[in-house]
């Protein structure tokens, strides 16, 4: 019933070196026949012959049957992954930017060619997240979908709050442990979670919609004052996407920080975790906890997906491809602490009602009910130094 | 894509009329035509003529495609299961003692007539366990898989070391509340754990191991003294059963009460709630959390059964039909807690090593590691009043 693959990789970093390690020494009827790598120079650990710069080494090649694309730059990652579907390949991919800005034309070539794309590696790391919202979870029963999907600005949150380092020295921490992407606006902006928010929107709700049609708002303006806030509060603060059905007919997406207490399971979320919290008819509130950043658990979710191919497995869509009437929605009112300095904000943000406010010499904010619509709007205004905003329960 | 069920269910108790209605009210493409009961005068909440008292009327009626089982009697219902796959019809049950006991016929009848049996609903409540061992990982690569797989115990665990609740106060209340079996001993004894533990073992490992060669200790034996000991190391008590891949080559199944702390992640699992760990290579240690007992959770697994029905899926038992050289063994080192009265039985039970004893007037422990065969040759003697056994990290 298994059938044997014959692999190409495209990149040779820690998860390959990993992927290579653990496919040698389990009996799991796979073999890896080329890594195309950039660099020509660097010295490998294992035989130069396995090694190559020329992409067509693994495209062109008909006895590979499966391409295993684990490169930073989305768009060459693109270019690989469509020539690879088109001839016949099956691919396994952990570029959630790549996956999350192309998937409707991934699913059309999918359809068209039989051949199937895998990518729970680009999402939460070692959580099956996307299996299970693609098989387990009916639409019509799924509530929400939040969590924390960003190991690198998760650990520096962490960090703040449990050991009172300052943002600049947790940040650098986390780039050195690799956790954080090469530019940390991906990570502490907001970035990296919007697009596994984006890819978890299409399993959940069956719902395509452009990383830049959805709002992310990350923790890079986080300062003293509103950790001080946090923690008389007892809040912890997380990086947090959301996608939400309302009205039984529309979808709602978007990331911001957001103030938890103890008793949200996200609260107990460390370092470069990642957790997701599924809420479901019935279900009540479902929890997956695991390794989000970092070499191994996303090496994990990709051999994952690598053996499930050896069965023929493949994403079927159904929720995008059967009819459905949900649509996209930005109309949605949210509870918001804002930390601001001048107050002709407050009234461009067109707050429904206000439930807090404190003045000081050095700090000024303001919790109550916002549209969706009109951070959005203002968006800008918000982006400017002295402000912070963050959702909060 | 998706195609009409029309359903039969037998039994119509909270999760029966929790799915009628919640199937009355979402656009799912299902129907139940009738329901199965055995007491035809009760007074029940929808029109008499959805309600039999006569299995045929499910059975044999050719509208009907898919049998809804959800009956406590694990006879009646094994009866009913082979009975509706034989003749075509897939059938979804949350019964682990039916299924643990016969999964290999029942794997067997699901081959031969090409039906789909599933069970997701019986093994902790809401939480898709079944569906990511068959699916998502590898045999190759999982390492054990444990947990908190009764609600029922954990709730009177949680009363006793959360609010100093005596056991007896505890296990009413549970029982009160719907959380325990009708018979206390299935939940407390540790029974209900191991047929869920052996269904995951066939399921992560596709090794298929009859309930009654799998050792179960519960916690009815636990006392003052055990609780003290444990609060004063800064311990909980959990009931838990493992899973757990030795030697590449073998399998060790369990279920004991077990001293933990704060570190591990059932730590946190508190009251009815189940949590499932899983050590898989490369992802480390991986969560899933829910809720366990009672008729919503269960509910919410069997509908995402029903719903999966329509796309036609099954358990492919891969890792059993497959070949694959696991095999069953009690060969293996277990560090344990054993409060004792007399000596005689620490001699018998061959400890390797001791690590810590204590004696006192009404107190006696002693700490070490003894093989998991000696435990089973020696049960009767561990089963007498007086001693209380756990494993220990």
């Amino acid at each position: 019933m298994s059938k044997k693959l014959t692999l190409g990789m495209f990149g040779f970093g820690v998860v390959g070196q990993g992927l290579y390690d653990i496919i040698k020494t389990k009996n799991l009827n796979l073999e890896i026949k080329k890594f195309v790598i950039k660099n020509a120079d660097k010295k490998r650990s294992l035989p130069a012959e396995l090694f190559t710069t020329d992409p067509a080494a693994i495209l062109d090649d008909p006895e590979i049957n499966t391409v295993v694309e684990l490169i930073d730059d989305a768009e060459a990652a693109y270019q690989f992954t469509v020539t690879a579907l088109k001839s016949g390949k099956n691919v396994v991919s952990a570029n959630k930017k790549m996956i999350a800005t192309h998937l409707e034309e991934l699913t059309e070539i999918q359809q068209q060619t039989g051949t199937s794309l895998l990518y729970e590696g680009a999402v939460c790391g070692s959580i099956p997240i996307i299996r299970n919202l693609e098989e387990y979870y009916d639409n019509e029963l799924l509530h929400s979908v939040s969590g924390i999907f960003n190991g690198s600005s998760n650990y520096i949150l962490s960090k703040i709050f449990n050991e009172n380092q300052s943002y600049d020295t947790a940040l650098k921490k986390a780039q050195e442990l690799g956790f954080a992407e090469t530019d940390p606006t991906l990570d502490v902006g907001g970035y990296d979670p919007k697009y596994k928010l984006a890819i978890v929107a299409s399993h959940a709700y069956g719902l395509y919609i452009k990383p830049d049609n959805i709002l992310n708002i990350g923790i890079d303006k986080l300062d003293q004052q509103d950790i001080r806030f946090a923690k008389e509060k007892g809040y912890k603060l997380k990086l947090v996407p959301l996608a939400k059905e309302i009205n039984n007919a529309q979808v709602v997406l978007y990331v911001l920080p957001k103030f938890i207490g103890k008793d949200n399971m996200l609260y107990n979320v460390e370092n470069e975790n990642n957790g997701v919290l599924v809420k479901a008819a019935f279900a009540d509130e479902q929890f997956f906890y695991g390794k989000g950043a970092g070499g191994h658990p996303t090496g994990s979710a990709v051999l994952s997906d690598i053996t499930a191919l050896r069965y023929d497995y493949r994403y079927e869509y159904k929720k995008h491809l059967e009819a459905q009437e949900l649509s996209y929605s930005t109309d949605y009112e949210l509870n918001i602490y804002l930390r601001y300095e001048d107050d002709v904000l407050i009234n461009k943000l067109n707050f429904s009602s206000i439930s807090e406010r404190y003045y000081a010499d050095n700090f000024k904010y303001v919790i109550g009910k916002i549209n969706l619509k009109h951070i959005i709007t203002h968006l800008n205004d918000i982006k400017k130094d002295g402000v912070f905003i963050a959702e909060i329960a």
